[in-house]
Formats: structure tokens, C-alpha cells, sequence
């Protein structure tokens, strides 16, 4: 297929490089030219504009929050420049409130829109495994199955509203962060009481909690190694924030969601903001005055 | 080896069981008669008082709380009748302070003394492929050892201090409620924008969270299947109390589990409290004001 | 003085009408007219534009939030509309972030600023006994001095930056929030004993905590009189969130905060919305399961 | 009438002066003898065991905790000491369960039973002017009411099971540790956005939270004034766990309560126990990173 591929970041990157490796000619746009270009190296069109990566059969963009999709997707011109009954896949994690609107203007321009946030790292997005939650009309799916089949292991289908799959993801990630602050206090709590960090998780993500989510995170917080971060403190407190608006706007009390928040906001307020969102058990570790060594 | 087995729950009786496949000769003892006819059967000894399945190499015990271990244990003469040498392992889930008590008692008693609280439920249990957490004194250990890899799948070893085992189980349990009511708020989050709890577990557990912990709970909450209960909400509950006896004891702050000790009581005040502790879903739901059908 | 009054809810209305009893000559605005109307009754000249409000010497403004502010202060030309030297008070309790934007445009119009939230209800803002806090430049606030005079019991300066009444006016709602949830959760624990919260909080409103904002909402909660509603359940949402915003963006942490978001959240989901936000005592009952009568 | 008082802490001696100014016949005992020869010094017979006090019409005590009550009440003779038709009367703040165990006890001995509790620090003892919260059987009440009155300012009736009393003093106490944490983290919130706690604080007490529990703890919290304590973190945390029990023992979560559980649990953890409870302050502060000076 001829597609566009927009935001090129560490997940973007590797996204738009499986879709070449598949076969498809991929025009892409970036916001700095770097990333562009190393793909350029791989078979790919560089695009000047957004609205230049949007004239194929479909666009696929990976943007970095709700500012990025607004001042690209609807303050770029990428849907007016779209050819009628083509379709944009957005993989970005937004808020439902901007997902419900962007349904709303896709259909005011006659062009398809499926949200396809996913779960995994880069190095997952590289491997072209990843997890993607789809939702949208089954027609405009059926249209970009293949590109997603490229860059994932399984496609998950949740209906035809596409604000779905970004709740979805959003109450992921949600469970991502409960998953660590979790680890956090169980650890301070061994801590405390003699166990090293590393001997109690050990136990837990060899048995009970054997999941690649778990142990991931028990690593960084067993050798306390928060840079560089897989993913930084400042995006764990976007995505908890989003999780709490998404509640208010359903009026969901998440009690586990207000203490990450909390817990969050001491870990920036206490320390450097470019560490890993494990650096959470720091911020436990700092409640109950444990040495931080 | 010649041991004794005390308590035979739905726990007791399976890891009983193991050891009488594995050729010891095991006296038992139960509180009410039926579960020892059943060993009997299999071919266990039956002793009329604690004591008396007490005089044997080594003495196991699988008991409800601290309450019952107190009244059997050290009430009920065990340590008096235990040969000079034996060694006592206490499977029960326990507070860090009736487990430091009890390393005194032992020592006093002249007898051996491990710590070997499970993970895993009774179906584990008969499967013999339980995790076991076990401290005390590397020669006590060496001397049950073979004991425990009848039962277990798994031993691992927590050093010297008994009472870092019961930690460990502790906080183990806190991190498996945490996961539970980080599902309850996600599943509530996600049904409130319209997406079944179904689905959306099946993508988290096929997934970041594929793991025993979720996939066994999200299959309770996604079918509203809360009883008969694997654990029940008043079990839950006392754990949970654990671990806040065991922060405060340490001076350790764990803000999740004053938020479960919170969803608990409630879902004791406003519900059949033989639940399932995965009902911390309906709390969730409840609080969203969603139907729970 | 020549003045401009522009937004005449209930308190509005109230502060307007003691600036005319005062002598002043004041020209008012409203949205809907019959307020207006009112006034006129009583000396008041009716404006037919915010702008035309805005002419006088000064121009105060008591509107009900931010997006308010925007369409009237902003989009409505008032700070085009003032003479150079005027002075626009603004009583609104309006975010952290729109309050340092209010700051950069009024220089830029090159009129005074003065921010300047109140405490108290309509009855103590027809008495014109309000406490105004008041912050901006010593010299615009001792230009509108005697206007905030006639409107208020005292004026609180909290120096010149205009933003920090509004975090002090933020904070001091946030305190009356928390003092209504632990009445709310003191009066549920001692009604499960058997004490009737009447009995309860006639003592500790007697008491230790014989204040203004206590003894009201304890007698609303004693009485479970929640409508009509002196401040509603949404208000109270708005003000808990703008502090949490305020935090925020200062990074503190607020637990309390936290729980006072999910208990309104759990009164929204789960009642009336129109009713006082004392009512967040049926949230704190309905949690224990105790009857709602 | 010819009485007895039983311990005889800053509370306990103030209260026992105020009923010899009365001039009652008081017949005192303390664990230390200091305290007592003091009082010997203002016409108080002193009894060298508990038991020794507990011969007149009614006897008093003010002892600290559960433990004490147990170990001088209890274990310590007093009720088989009293006459029959003697009164009892328990001005300790004990927790819910063994309120409703020495009710029992007390019928047994055949001797009346008053749960005292009551508000005030020691200079408000020693000026006479408590606020006494007594339950019990009318009749009991009345016989010791002109001690009460001797005493208090007040005494507040709240029916005959003496146990409501101690849950009116422990939700009451709740209360005040609500307030501190609110005024902590509103400070906290306003100190980071550049307004000094005292400024802040005297605006609110001055005003909404123009209450005693309320204007004390302002200006500790303003001069960072901790030590000596008036009241301190480990009773503060004794109190609040009081809470959380009898909210345990009636189903009632108590979200506040967790939270202050956390905050008085980081105060112990992070600094001097001795300071008072206004320190939470302290933690409010360190949480946001602010300056502790």
C-alpha cells in the first residue's frame, strides 16, 4: 500500500520501518529532519509538510500527546489533504475527550479514522510485536489490517467507537503504574524489614507475577537503575492524569489513580524528572526514610 | 522421614497428601476428625492431641491465623512433646510479630524453627508444585528440606531470620490484593466508556499482565463469579491488616493498602462477605454507580 | 465613585447592592436581565454590553469560573472598553493558571489588577460582611479600597502578586471540603456505633470546633437537608480540582485532595447533583451501608 | 464527697486540684509518687496502691491507654475494692472494644460505670473548663455529677452504653487530626506558590476556622513551633489507629483516617517523635520538597 507515516520518535520509528520491511512505500514526516532521514536510508519518501505524508491510501501517525495530534493532524491540514475514503490510524495515548472530537472532524471530512494505541517499549515496536487495541468502523479496520498486522503481534478489536481503544489503553496504563507503585511499597516494606529489594522480587516475578510487566520494573527497582528511562516520570503523571479525566468524565472514583498521582508528584518534586516512572520506589523507599543506595 | 502434619485445611490436607506419597511416615492431627480419616485412608497415622503428632524428626503445621497457631502450638504442647533436635516448620501466614515471638519460644524449647508460608491455592497445593518461602537456620533448613520439595515446586530461601518469610508472604498478598483492585478500577473505568470488563481483561491478561496472579482473578470479575470463594473477603481483609501491622511495625507509609483496607470494609459493609475477594470489583462498580449484572 | 458591576448571581447582586448603598454610582451588567433589573430598582444603571460596564473608574467582576471570565472579561472587550488608570477587581475564584494570565493582559492593557476572591455565602455578602483577599499592586488595591470596604468586613492583603489570593481563596476551600468529609466520616463512624450525628457533631461543633463553616454543614448533615443547596455538588468538584491544578503545578503532593475528588465523584455518580455538597455525608454513609434517612 | 483519682498525668492532676478546690475528700494514687505528694501539698490523702483509692462513693481515673486501664483497673484490684453501689468513672480514651469489655466487668463487681472522656489540654483542665462526653446508666450519672461539674464546663450526655462516649472522643479526636492535615497541606499548597503558612493561616483562622482546635494548631504549624509537644505523634497515631478499629469493628471506611495513618507513619519514620502532632506540617512540606526552615 501507499501510506504516510507521521511522528517518527523511538516507537514511530520502528513502526514506519516495519511497514517498509512489509513491503509498503511509506512517505514520512517528522517534526526534526534526523529521523526522516534514517529511514530515508531504508526505502522511505521524506515528506516537507504533514498534509505531503497524507496523500496515499492511508496515514498512520504516532504523536507524542493531545497538543502533538492537534497542532499536526488538525492544524497541519493532514485531513483535508486526504483523499476521500482513505483512512488515518492514530496510535497516539490521548485523552478520551480529544478522541470523541477527532471522531467527529474524520467524519466532517469524509475520511476513515481508526484509534490503534499500543502496548510495548520501542524495542518491542522494533521487533514488530506489539499489541495493538483497535477500534473504528470494521470497513476502515478491514482497509488497514495489513499495515497493522506489519508492526504487531496481534491486533485486538474493541468495537466500532474508537474512544474505546484509547480507554482502554489509558486504564492499561493505568494498571501499569498501580502495577509499580505496588512493587514499590512491597518493597520498602521487606526493605524495612531486611530483605533486599532485588531477593523479594525475585521471588514474586518468578512466581505469582511472572509477567513481562512486572518484570521489567522489578529489575530497575532492584538495581535502582532509573536512567535512562524506558519511559519518564513527567509521561507516567500525563498518563495517570488522563486515566483521572477519563474517570471524571464518567464519574468513576480510582482511588489507586490519586495515590499515583500523589506518589508522581513527590517523585518530581523530589527528584530528577528524567528518571524511569520505577524511580516510584524511590519515592516509598523516601516515605518510610530508607537510604537510597 | 517420621514427621508430623497439624492443620489439615484445604491447604494442610493436599501438602499432607505429598508427603505420604513421597513415603514419610506422617502422623496427623485436625481440629475436627474428618480430614485425618481422609489421610488415614491414604495412609496416615492419626493423633488424638497436637502433642502427639509432635515426636517424630520434624513437625509441620498449616494453621488458619495467628489465633489458631497460638492455641495449637503453643498451648497445645507441641514444643514440649518435640523431640530434642526436631525442627518445626510453620506454614501459616502469620504477623512479623507473633513470628518474632515464636523464634524465642523455639529457641527456649531447644527445637528447630522454619518459616515456610506457600504461595499458591489449594489445587497448586495437591499438584505439589506450591512456591514456598522459607527462613530459619541453614541447618533446619537442610534438615525439612526434603520435606518441603515434596510440596513445592519451588523452595526459595530467605535467609536466616524466620520472620522475613512471613514478610515476604505479607507482602506478597498485599501486591496480589493490589493487582485485584487495580483491575476492579480499570474494568470499572473502561465498562463506564462502554467496553465489556471481558474484553478489556482478556487483552490485559492476554498480554503486559499474562501472568497467574491476573489471569485466575480477571476470570472472576469478567464473569461476576464471586462465589464459592477461592479466598474469601474476611481472609483478605486480615492479610491486608498484616501488612499495615507490618508497615507500622517498621514505620513503613503504604498508601495502597490503606485504600484496600478501605474497598474491603466496604465490600464486608455492603455485601455477602463469603466472597471472593476479586468482588473488590463490585466495590468499584458500585462507587461508579454501575448496574452489577 | 463612578464603578461598573459586571455578573449579578446571588452574590454579585449582593456586593453591587451595598456599593450603591455606599453612594457609589454604579453601572451593572448581566447575562440574563432580570437581575439587572433589580439593581436598577435600587439606583443602578444598566449597561447593555460588558464594555459598557466598563467605563467608570473602576470595574469589579464576580463571575462564576474561568471559561465565564474568558467569554466576558476577555472576548467582551471590558479591558479595550476601560480608561487608562482604571482599576478591574476581580472577585472570581479562577485557576492558578488563568489568574498569571489575567496578570500579562491587564499590563498590557495598561489598567490596575487586583485579584480578589471572598469568603461567604449570599446572606453574609448582603450584610456586606464578606473577607475579601486581596492581592496586586498597593496602589490599584488602595484605589478600590473603599469599594472593597463596602462590600467586605475586613480585606486580607496577600501582597502584589494577584494570583496568590486566588491560591489562598483555592486553599481555603479546600480546607472547607476537608472539614465537611471528616465530619462526614467522624459522624458515619460514631451513627454505625449508635449515636445519632445530631447528638455527635451538636458537641463537637459546640466545642472544639465552634466555627462559621463547621457549625453550618454539620447542621445540613445533621438535618441531611441537602437541598436547596447553598454550594453544590459541582461547585465544590470545580474547587477541589482547582486545587489539585494548583498543586500541580507547584508539584504538592494533597492526599486529601485526592479523596475529596473521589468521594464528590462518588456522590455525582450516585445522587443528585444538585444538592449541597455537605451531602458528601451520604457517601460516607452509603459506604458503611448505613441507611439513608 | 469522699472520692478517689487514679493517675495523675498533667490531665489527671489538674482535674483531681479542681475537685479538692470543690471540696471533695480525694484519695489519690499515681505510678510515680511525685505527682501525688503534690496534691498531698493541696489537702489530698494518698493511697499507696490503686485498690487504696477506690474505697469512697465514686472513684476517677485518667489513665493513658488500653494497657494502663488493664494493668491498674483490671489487674490492679480497684473493683473488687469499691463498695457496692460505687461508681467508676473513666475519663481515658480507650478503644471501642475494651469500652464494651469493662461494661461487662464493671456489672459484674456490681459497681456503676461512667465512660468519661473529654476535650480540653491541661490548662483547659486546670481552669476547670473541659468538655466532658458521659455515658452510662442515668443513675450513675447523676451520682457523680456534681464531680463532673466541678471539673468541666460541660458535661455532654450521649445515653447510657458507655462505649458511645469513647466513640464520640475517638471520632472527635479524628476531627482535629483532619484539621492539622488540611491546614498542613493547604500550607503547603500556598507556601509553594509564595505565601508565607502564617500569613495564610491567620487569614483562615481569623475567619471560616475561627475555632480553638483550629487557632492552635495554626500558630504551631506558622512558628514551626513542634517541641515541647502539647500533644504528640505516637498519640496522635495511638488516636487515629483508635479510629481506624472502631471503624474496623462497625464496617466503616474511614478514607481520611488512612491517610492520616500514612502521614503521622512518615512523620515517625522521618524525624523526632517527640515533636507534636503538628508536625504533620512537616510532612505536608518535605513531600513537596519545600524548605524546612
Amino acid at each position: 500500500m501507499n501510506v504516510g507515516f507521521i511522528g517518527l520518535g523511538a516507537m514511530g520509528a520502528a513502526m514506519a520501518a516495519n511497514l517498509l520491511k512489509a513491503g509498503h512505500t511509506v512517505t514520512v514526516w517528522n517534526r526534526s529532519p534526523e529521523p526522516a532521514a534514517a529511514l530515508a536510508a531504508q526505502g522511505a519518501l521524506v515528506a516537507e509538510r504533514p498534509a505531503d505524508a497524507a496523500q496515499g491510501e492511508a496515514v498512520l501517525s504516532m504523536l507524542a500527546n493531545d497538543q502533538a495530534v492537534r497542532a499536526v493532524i488538525l492544524d497541519g491540514g493532514v485531513l483535508e489533504a486526504m483523499p476521500s475514503g482513505a483512512v488515518h490510524v492514530n496510535h497516539a495515548t490521548i485523552s478520551v475527550a480529544l478522541a470523541k472530537e477527532l471522531v467527529a472532524v474524520h467524519a466532517q471530512h469524509g475520511v476513515g479514522y481508526v484509534a490503534a494505541p499500543v502496548f510495548g517499549r520501542p524495542d518491542v515496536a522494533a521487533a514488530g510485536t506489539l499489541n495493538i487495541l483497535a477500534a473504528g468502523e470494521a470497513a476502515s479496520i478491514e482497509q488497514v489490517r495489513a499495515l497493522l498486522e506489519a508492526m504487531g503481534r496481534r491486533v485486538w478489536s474493541l468495537g466500532e467507537a474508537p474512544e474505546r481503544a484509547n480507554v482502554a489503553k489509558i486504564a492499561g496504563n493505568f494498571m501499569l503504574a498501580a502495577a509499580i507503585e505496588s512493587m514499590a511499597e512491597a518493597s520498602a516494606l521487606t526493605r524495612a524489614h531486611g530483605i533486599e529489594a532485588a531477593d523479594f522480587l525475585e521471588v514474586m516475578t518468578s512466581t505469582l507475577f511472572a509477567a513481562p510487566a512486572y518484570q521489567g520494573y522489578a529489575r530497575l527497582i532492584a538495581e535502582r537503575r532509573f536512567k535512562p528511562a524506558g519511559f519518564t516520570l513527567p509521561l507516567g503523571y500525563k498518563d495517570v492524569s488522563l486515566a483521572l479525566a477519563a474517570g471524571e468524565a464518567a464519574r468513576v472514583p480510582l482511588p489507586f489513580a490519586g495515590v499515583l498521582r500523589d506518589s508522581l508528584l513527590e517523585a518530581l518534586a523530589t527528584g530528577d524528572p528524567d528518571r524511569d516512572w520505577s524511580a516510584l520506589s524511590q519515592v516509598a523507599a523516601r516515605r518510610a526514610n530508607l537510604p537510597d543506595d
